[in-house]
């Protein structure tokens, strides 16, 4: 195995207290040591350790990779036209979710598979090193099977999210649908999946329902996550809360017993601004997750009807314009965050033995990532310890 | 010279109604002929002309160059301590623009231009192939003069700004400041630039001294513009308009009067989002001037205080979600519509005679800008003709 040095990092953000200041646990002056896969050694560049190889950072700030824990990739087609008409003030009757089941169903693995890389390759550019995907736009048994072994082959965290909709074939009997989710598709999906999914929401599943789906999962080995409380107060975030589920995503809108559940529990309260920004929706209020003692994660959501962008530093600076955040709460809800929704100790954070996920800045600080809303600042990343942009 | 067409092109923006469909004048299946800097030809594919040179555009979007009219880019340092104690909800009592000032006056002619080139190049990578860029981080005689003899070796359009703030020199005198923006330092800096603009706003110059200030520049060959209606109603839009200025920029706090006077003018309201985006201002209504009839642009403000990104992708992006214009309109006012602000007719638009100034989109339509938000889609750039990005 090969040791590399990465010296000469203006800012270091390690997300471990312990080993530099305040929560980001910040070294200015700092240096890395890679060792195959994995950071073996963090700390001030004056005292850093010989290496194979050398990589002179040039002062940039160097940031754990970006764990995003939300987003639905595996889609064919785009709704460009529906997006288009709904920020110009013109109505729209196609179908929201149905227009993707619809593209989706009718794609070749090959173009679902193609369609996927392109966005982790874009996502990858933009700093993102681990990323959860779900399954949602098939809702036949053969479809989210197919969705999710798709997904399994570029990513660990896959997430079975038969309970997207209703499917359309099932509009006059839902449930029957969730007999399909919870029985026959489950069957056939869980082999490729860690985690279960269920969007809990007027329209889509109320709360027995989610109930059902989210126990059966469980059942089947898989681990709880839950699309609650975003377009409407409901019972999603309680019930997320009461199964144990790793993330409660969107919270939107929240009771204060919804807080409250989220602060006295592991459930992290996952956000997702990049869907208020492109359905022009009421911001979640992270100020109030963060003073309650919720863990917050930041997400994209990534998806082609209500948040179509990959770009982890835009939600963080929408987080930190309009949902309360500070800079560094936003860095460490997209970094370490994001890990402990997806319940990872091995990435989020770069200290000795984490995984060697690396985002060089073009920036002397992660700041910037607010600072400098919308510019590209990546200059450089590591995923496991290779070199991949 | 050799030509070259630009082929299999998915979806263009001509920005001419003459040549294709509604204001964007939108071609699908398009080509595009450039012969050295200009481009000669543009239509459907199948029309297209023999060329000496092909390039396939893979079925991409091609859009005029942006036209960025409006940034701050000769200066030096920057201010991620005061933007993360804003946003961090602490006080912070160091300068705002003086602490640029002094860092600007300290720095090197070399340093001022290196980091210009750098904030150029970074801009063109987003798609900006013009930029008009300002003094008025200088704010002596000699500091002013040397940011525009720095700024005029890399565009023509060339802004005087000594009237940013009173220079800190000049506390106790303004009008002995005014003075000198009016004398000796305009006398200075004429040679270097087009425009002479001025910041109308209170705590900065009032409609009097704006008025003294522009009317002198106009007399040393100048042409007026202006920093106008941003933090507060005032006088400046009124005044730009009356002296012809070609761009009253801001126009976030306007009076049915001021909106009345951009409307029966040929003055453009140059709207710059990212100023309320990283101070957490009120929007500018964009929707209410067009309604009007005014013409309106986009530009970034590109500054290390109030707007730090040199994102007009990103400015498009928060247009349609919070400023009311349709994605078209904000591609318009982010093209044609800053060439407008700096009188120029040879660029903003693919029309055959205008400059070869394009950019290529990863996606199948100009919309992916605000649809796709954060994400950096450009694929390719071309600059007079000349492959750059």
């Amino acid at each position: 195995m090969t040791t590399t040095l990465v010296t000469n990092i203006g800012s270091l953000v390690t997300n471990d207290p312990a080993l530099g200041e305040g929560p980001l646990g910040l070294v200015e002056d700092a240096a890395v040591v890679m060792d195959g896969d994995r950071v073996t050694w963090v700390g001030p560049a004056a005292k850093a350790p010989a290496a194979d190889a050398a990589y002179d950072a040039g002062g940039r700030a160097l940031i754990p990779g970006f764990v995003d824990s939300h987003s639905h990739l595996v889609f064919a087609g785009d709704r460009t036209q529906e997006f288009n008409a709904r920020m110009s003030g013109r109505s729209y009757t196609a179908g929201g979710i149905r227009t993707t089941v619809a593209a989706t169903r009718s794609a070749t693995d090959a173009q679902l598979e193609a369609n996927l890389v392109r966005h982790l390759h874009e996502a990858r550019r933009q700093g993102t090193t681990t990323f959860e995907t779900k399954s949602g736009y098939g809702l036949t048994v053969e479809d989210e099977a197919r969705a999710l072994r798709i997904a399994a082959a570029h990513t660990d965290e896959v997430t079975y999210l038969g309970a997207h909709i209703v499917s359309p074939d099932y509009a006059e009997d839902p449930a029957a649908y969730v007999d399909l989710v919870t029985g026959e598709m489950l069957t056939a999906c869980a082999p490729y999946a860690r985690w279960v999914d269920v969007f809990c929401e007027k329209g889509a599943f109320d709360g027995d329902q989610a109930r059902a789906i989210l126990t059966a999962g469980k059942a089947a080995g898989l681990i709880p996550r839950i699309h609650a409380n975003q377009l409407s107060f409901g019972p999603g975030v309680q019930l997320g809360v009461e199964l144990g589920a790793a993330s409660a995503d969107h919270c939107t809108h929240l009771t204060d017993a919804d807080v409250d559940a989220l602060a006295n529990s592991e459930t992290v309260a996952t956000l997702l601004p990049g869907a208020e920004f492109s359905t022009r929706a009421q911001w979640p209020d992270a100020r109030r997750l963060l003073d309650a003692g919720a863990t917050v994660a930041l997400s994209t959501d990534c998806n082609p009807g209500s948040s179509y962008t990959s770009s982890m530093p835009f939600c963080i600076a929408l987080a930190v314009r309009d949902m309360g955040m500070t800079p560094d709460e936003a860095l460490w809800s997209a970094t370490a965050g994001g890990a402990r929704a997806l319940r990872r100790t091995d990435i989020g954070a770069l200290t000795p033995g984490a995984r060697a996920d690396l985002v060089l800045l073009d920036a002397p600080s992660h700041v910037h990532l607010a600072y400098r809303p919308g510019v590209p600042l990546v200059h450089a990343v590591w995923q496991r310890g290779e070199r991949v942009v």
